[in-house]
This record gives structure tokens, sequence and C-alpha cells, in this order.
């Protein structure tokens, strides 16, 4: 039996769960996990169905559900589990939300293939290749930026990269990249959101004299820091940390929400709605 | 349009989510929510279905859906959420639970209609009836709980009480009496279980010199403090907290926990598979 | 053995632990409990020492204090114990925050009296009178308000008023009542500060999609919003939630953090360093 | 100006703040930071100062304190913080914790030399040798074990080790061992003590079905699973996640847990009070 994750979004109606359930069972498909939802504000019925069946291929299985499904017409995707979302990451010289992500593709813990990593500074290329993946250094400067940015869409393509990861880039992409792949950028901001936006965001907590600090991962759109948030967490800090102790603390809270975003997002749990997105949970 | 709440559980067989989105579709509902589960070890598939439709009575609902699902040989019911579930408390002496369910009640927190509270103090007496809510106070000696329970009991049945809760209740029910009511006790322990089962939890978690405290919900059954965890939390404590400090960090814990634990259960989300709980959050 | 609680704030400058200690000792105080912190923004050193001595009399203890530190220009607080801050408390309709306090006042839970609670509705009258407390009503309007800030301002000072708290008043104190009143009075705001300042903060946070909502209990300044923070918590919430959903849920966490806050500053645990706060937790 | 950590440990008596702050002002030297504690069971009082002077032989500084302090009967330690604790660690096949150890010392985050790994498996040697760190495997059979804890006594003995590591090592320690170093190891238990102790605390809490799994960092004594906890912290996890779900969650609380158990250690912020610890936050 091979497994399938099915997401599907569409203007709600009546019937869909059954349309879906029916379309399935057409095939001997049988639904291990189901998981839907109506938003409100949008009125977009979002639903994603992991399902066994012992057709072994994609193309054919993702044929039959869009036949089956046509009246609906939905936005759908149908992945095999066994084919993990392809990943280009982005970094600079700090190395914290990488390693992280790196150590998880390796462990299991997260399903996708990282096919390289780029970066602006050198100081990671050991790291990535202890992982056997492929380091490309280009310095970004107002005269390279537009170049490098085509090459990194050059190479999204070549290389059928499903999701781009910054990974504390500290570099703004511009409005044409961004705009190049709705839905597929997944940053992390080292403050929670909406707070802090802007540069030195840990400095800005410190002089608000916050009780909490937090990352917040989100989508990016050419409107930057307000992209649709993915996922975010706080951490209680007291009086007594300074700036650089904050920033050190953060840390710990960026790896986190950036690695948990991203296997919600190689696991096909996020849905876009407007702004904002729907995760399903396990 | 009126609004109900199916629960179901059966052994996993393949097409339940279609039998039901059949089913619910033949007479004109409209599913608004879904959530299912399968649970490996014991092979026992739950399902919480949220749908409107036309029909006012829920016993023609509830009969339609029985006729449809004939093959599943599933355990199932149908609730009008207009319908609360009626709540039986018991109380003793301490009021911060007593007191947070009332509050919640009233508040439209939780949809429950609190039918009585039966207390073995007088000492909460005036908080109930500040809720025009019935109080009946009644000793409990080795003399009296048999026939203290036999009341209860008839109480339950004249009242057509769904779910019976223990508002730091500190009195052992009979076997007789747990085994009478199996999933619709709850109870509120003061730790986390398993650790610090037993009488005076927060001295022994003081002397473990644990650095988080908390509190246990969970169904009652015939062996104390070993039934089915609805859910838990915890609150972090310092070395400075005497053992007295810590029954008053806990008061807090344990009035979240068990509210949260009532919620879940008078919305339907919980179910019981074996010695566990499915908790269908929203 | 009287129990005493001693806060000092004076410029940093070495020797200060010592000259406190030395202080203490020289009247037979033993000190059970000292936290210190040095405010490198400000230079501000603060103090909060715990101690028992034979003497009675507050006053008598001070002057010794005063005496002995003649040379630190500190601005010091001396309290016994035994004699708890005097609260006033401003309400509106909503009672979860005010019934939260009065609840843990009788308990014991927060040191403080409170002498009346003021509310510009007449809905929480019952629950005031319920704990034997003064319930005054009166009407905020454009007209009535600087009448009504100026009863208030007399009461706190006929009742020798220690803090004021703002129980969600829901109106906005003119900036002479606040500059009245430096670092006395709390206000609970039902967001994660900074972000969602203003109204309506839990449908600006449904609006921008954020996974966790929270609530800031700061000192009140002129500056709306922006007084230096207490505490701060916050939630986890899920897409499934509406705005009305976020409304309910945070009344959990704004009578928590509120509470918190009121505790810390009853407990002389909190100290003002510019638009920050030191607060020395047990 | 050199800093320095002081912890001090003797039995409760009046005066002995005011002692070790003249002790120190004798020799010029500055008071940052203060923390104290008097436990209540044990009568031990306990304190942590971080003082500065322009004394720069350690053991100058610690000579005159100990000259000072001569009538307290006190354990003290007097650490020039510019010379960080010397920690060896054991290890197994599971890297996560092992790596988020080398990561942090090489981060700053943990100030600590790690002089060396050993462990029962070579699966971490590459890892180990990419922090430049001596690596050496050693079979644990019954009947290598005392020769194996023999090595390890010598070389804590010659690298003059302040503090071992078990990094989910595996292995039980004989008791020979333990009572060697008391309150210098610290182990990771894969469980929220006192719950689940023993072998596979994952699989039994998923039997148990509880809501929150966690991890706790412990100081070993011969009584396994029994030492002092250090630190410990829960995460929330789903009905849906199976044991093996539990063990990669786990491995998340675990390598945070018991790093902040080391950091706070080699910041000499952990006092043993009996079977308990007091910890000086910051």
């Amino acid at each position: 039996m091979t497994s399938y994750i099915l997401t599907l979004q569409c203007p709600d109606q009546p019937g869909i769960v059954r349309t879906v359930a029916n379309a399935i069972a057409a095939f001997g498909g049988n639904i291990i996990e189901n998981d839907q939802f109506t938003d409100p504000p949008t009125a977009l019925f979002c639903m994603r169905t992991r399902f066994e069946c012992d057709i072994e291929s994609e193309a054919e299985v993702r044929r039959l559900i869009i036949e089956s499904l046509d009246g609906l017409s939905a936005q759908l995707s149908v992945r095999d589990e066994g084919r993990p979302h392809r990943v280009l990451i982005l970094a600079s010289q700090y190395d914290h939300c990488l390693a992280d992500l790196l150590y998880r593709q390796r462990n299991g813990d997260i399903p996708m293939t990282v096919v390289a990593v780029v970066a602006n500074h050198p100081d990671c290329a050991a790291l990535v290749q202890q992982y056997d993946t492929a380091f490309l250094q280009r310095d970004i400067t107002p005269a390279t930026k537009s170049a490098v940015e085509a090459e990194i869409l050059a190479l999204i393509d070549t290389e059928n990269v499903d999701v781009v990861i910054l990974a504390r880039y500290m570099q703004i992409l511009s409005p044409t990249f961004c705009s190049a792949l709705p839905g597929r950028i997944i940053n992390i901001h080292h403050s929670f959101l909406p707070g802090f936006k802007g540069a030195r965001p840990y400095h800005q907590a410190y002089e608000r004299g916050v009780k909490l600090v937090g990352a917040t991962a989100h989508f990016v759109t050419a409107d930057l820091d307000e992209g649709p948030i993915i996922d975010q967490d706080v951490v209680r800090v007291s009086h007594a940390r300074q700036p650089n102790d904050l920033v050190a603390i953060g840390r710990d809270v960026e790896r986190t929400v950036l690695s948990r975003a991203v296997k919600l997002v190689c696991e096909d749990r996020v849905a876009l709605v407007g702004k904002r997105t729907v995760v399903f949970y396990q």
C-alpha cells in the first residue's frame, strides 16, 4: 500500500467531505487521517486527507481525484508521502537555525530533501558539508543582488524546489522574488510579531521591557514582516537579561519555531487563507 | 437550522467517513466540523461530527443516523447543541474548582446545566446559592456513605444527569458507584499523574524537589488515581516555595485543568479508548 | 518577632548591600530574604530585603534604617508585612478580573485590603457586596469624567489607598489623574503588548492571524498602552478560534496576569527603572 | 577588574550576608549579583555572590575570603569566571543531547570546557571530532564495566574534571562510581520524574495516556532515578502520537532540559540541600 496526502482548497459548499470520501473510495483508497476547516472571513474550505491505496503512481492517483472532484473547482495537491518536499535554504553567518534544520532532516524529524544551501557568508560551509549538502556562497551587494536572485530562481526551477527557507538570511528579498513564490518562502523573524518589526528586535524588546520574547515563522510576501504567520512561540525573560542575553535566549526559540513551521509545511499541514494560515496539527 | 454533534465509536474498517458523510447528506445535513481518529492499540475508530440540518427533532435525527449506520455496529450519540449536558457536582469545603465551574457556566464558557451541588461540608452553600443552584449538604461517615451514594445515584437518575464532577470532593467513591457510571465521572487530582498518587501530593512533590507541580483531570474508575486522563497541566515552582505555597499555587492549576476537562467533555470532544482518551481539540 | 519588607532604590555605588546589612544588624534584625539588581541603562540599584526583628513599631524601624542609610540618598520604603497595601479597584461591566481579585483577597492569595470598587456600570454590584466591600457606581460621560476622577482622588486620599487597579475599567484616565499616581496604577491590557495597542485587540489579533494571544499588566502613565510592563502571558489558539472565542479565551489570561501582577506589587516585588520594571520573583 | 563567583553553604545563623559583604569589601571587591536562600527542612543557608575586584589571583581571593569567614564553618567555593568548569561527557549512540552541548559550548551559551567524550558506541565519533574534542570509545560489558569506570575516574582525576554529564549514556553507573562524585554527575532522564522511572518511559507514558511528556535533569546518586532534580520540563502531546512519536518529541525536551541544567551548574547556580536543589535563576 502507498500512502498519499491530499490537500484541497475551494469555496465552501455542502457535500465536499462526502465527494472526497467517495472519490477516494472509488479507487479502493482508505482514509487514515482527515482534517477540514471552513474559514469564515474568506469562506474557503480547506482539507487535508491522508489515505492509503494500492495504486503506486502518484500521477495516476492525482488524475483519478481531479476527475472525481471536477465540479468543485478546487485547488488541490496530491503527494506520495515517500516523496519528500524539495527544499532550498538561504542562510547567513548565523548557523543555529540552519544547524537545527540539517540535523532534523538527517534524523528523520522533518520529511524534506535539502537540495542546497545558499549563503552570503562563508561561515556555514563546513557545517553544510558535514551533511553532504551543496553549499553555494554568493556575496549580496546592491550591485549583485538581482543577479543572485535570478540565479536562485533558476536553481529553484532546475532543482524542482518546493519550499525556500530563510534561516536567518538577513537580506530583504526583492518584491519580484517574493511574488514569484507565493506561499513557498518561509522566514523566521526574531520577535513575537506584530511586536518589534524591523531591525534589532531584541534590543527593541529590551527597551520596551517585555517579560517574554519570541519568534515568528511566516510566509514571505512583498510586505516585510507582514506575511501570514505559520507558528510563533515565546520564552520568559527576567529584567536581568541584557539585549545580548535576549539574542542568545532568542536563538533557541528561533530554531524551535522555524523547525516546527518547516515540519508543518513539509507535512502539508498548512493552508493559506488570505493573510492567515490554517494549520492542521497532529 | 439546528446544529447537532454526532459522536461515534466502532471497530476500525474502511469507508466509515464516507458512510457517515452520506448518511448526513441523505437528510440534507451539512458538515461543519469533522474529527476522526483510529487508535492503534484498540483498533477503535472515533469520530466527532458537527453538522446542521433543518430537522428540529433530535430523536428524529438520531433515528435517521442509526438507520443509515446500521452495518457499523457503532456506539453513537447525537446531541442537539442547544441541549447542554446535565451535570451534578460533588464538592467539599474547598471552593476554588466549584467557584470556577459555576462562574463559567453562567458566563457561557462551558455549555452545561448544573442541576445541583452535593457537599459533605456546609462551607460552599452561600457560593452555590448565589448561582441559584440547589445545594445539598450530606455528611459522609463510614455509617452514612452507602446511603448518601444511593441518594446521589437516585438523583442522577431522576435529574437525568449526564456527567458527575468531583470538584475536590476529597472522598473515595465506592467501586459500586464508580462502576455504575463508566466514563461519566470526572475527578481532579492535585498532582501530575502518575507522579504523587494518593494523599498530600503537594507535600510529596516538595519532598521530591520537583521543579514543576501539576494537576490531572481524569475519568473515575474503581482503581483510584488510575482512570483515563482527560487533561493535565503544570506550573513552574522554585525551591523557595514551601508545601503550603504549592497548595496555593496548585489551586490555580486545578481549577484551570478541571474546567478545561469539563468543557471538553460537555462539548463531546472526549472519547474513551481502553484506559486512554482521545480528545478532539478545537 | 515582626517581619518587615524594605525596598530601596538609589544610584549604584559600591557597598550598598553591606551598608544595609549592617543597618539591619544594628537593631538586631535578621535578614530572611534578599534580592538586588543594578539596572545597566539607568545605573539604578534596586533592593528588596525581608527581615525580622523584635521592634514592633514600623515607624521606629523606618527611622532607624533611614538614619543608617543617610549617605545613600535612597528612595526607600519599610512595611510591616502584617499591614497589607490598601487597594482601590476601578471596574466596568466585565467581572472576570474583579471576581478573581476579590476571591484571591479573601483566600489570602494576595495580601491586600480592597477598600472599595468604583464602577461605571451597575453589573458588578452584587458580586462586590458578596465580599462585604463598598461598591460605588459612577457614570462616566464627557460631562462627569473630571468630577468622578476628582472624587476618586479624594477617596484615595481619605482611605490611604496605595494602589489603584484597573480591572478592565474600559475608560481612559486623564493625564492629570495618571500623573498624580506614578507607579501606583495597574492596568490590564488585553493583548501581548506592544502588539495590538488600542481598541478591540482580539479582533486585531484575529485579523493578523497570530498563533498566541496574550495579556499585559502594566503601570499606567499618561501615554496609553506604553506604561512599564509588570507581567505578561500568552495562550496558544488555533485558526478555528473566531474573534469572540479569543475574547473568551483571553479572559483567562487577563485575570491570571492581572492577579499575578497585583500580587507582585502588593508583596513589594516590583521596582520601576525608567520605562521598565525590575521584578523580584519568589 | 576580575570577576569571581563565590558560593557558600552553612547552617543558618544571623549575620551571614553582613559577614560576607564585609569580607568582600575588605579587599575592595564590589558585589554585582547576590542570591541567598535558607532551606527550612535542612536549615541550610545557601548563597551565591558575583563580585569584581582588582586582585587577579583566584587563590589569593579564596584565601582572603576563607580567612574572613572563618567562624561560619561554611562549605565554600570561589571561582574566577574566566576559568570555566571542566566537563567530561559520557554518551551512547544517541547524539541529540551531545550535539546540543557541544554546539552550546562553542557558541558560548554554556561556560564549560569539554575535556573529552567517552562513549560505548562509535556512532558519535565524527560529531565529536568536528568540535576538535577527544573521543574515546569503550565497550561496556559486565566483564569490562568496572575497568572502564576505573579508567574514567582516573581521567577525571588527571584532567581535573569538575562535572560529569550523562548525555543519554544508557548505562547504569556502579554505586562506587556514583559515591565517588557526589553532586558532580548530571543525568537526563527521559520522563517527568517521579513518573515513569526505569526503562522505556515514553512507552510507559503512552500506556498511561498522559497529555504531557517530559524530561528531568538530576544529580546522580546510587539510587537510580532518585537523585536531586535540577530542572524539568514538559511538552503537550495529543492522543495521535504513538510511542515512537513521543521518543522523537522527547528528544527536544531532553536536549533543552539537559543543556539548561548544565548551564545552571556551570554558572554555579545550583546548591544541594539534602535530596533537593536550590537553583538561583538569572
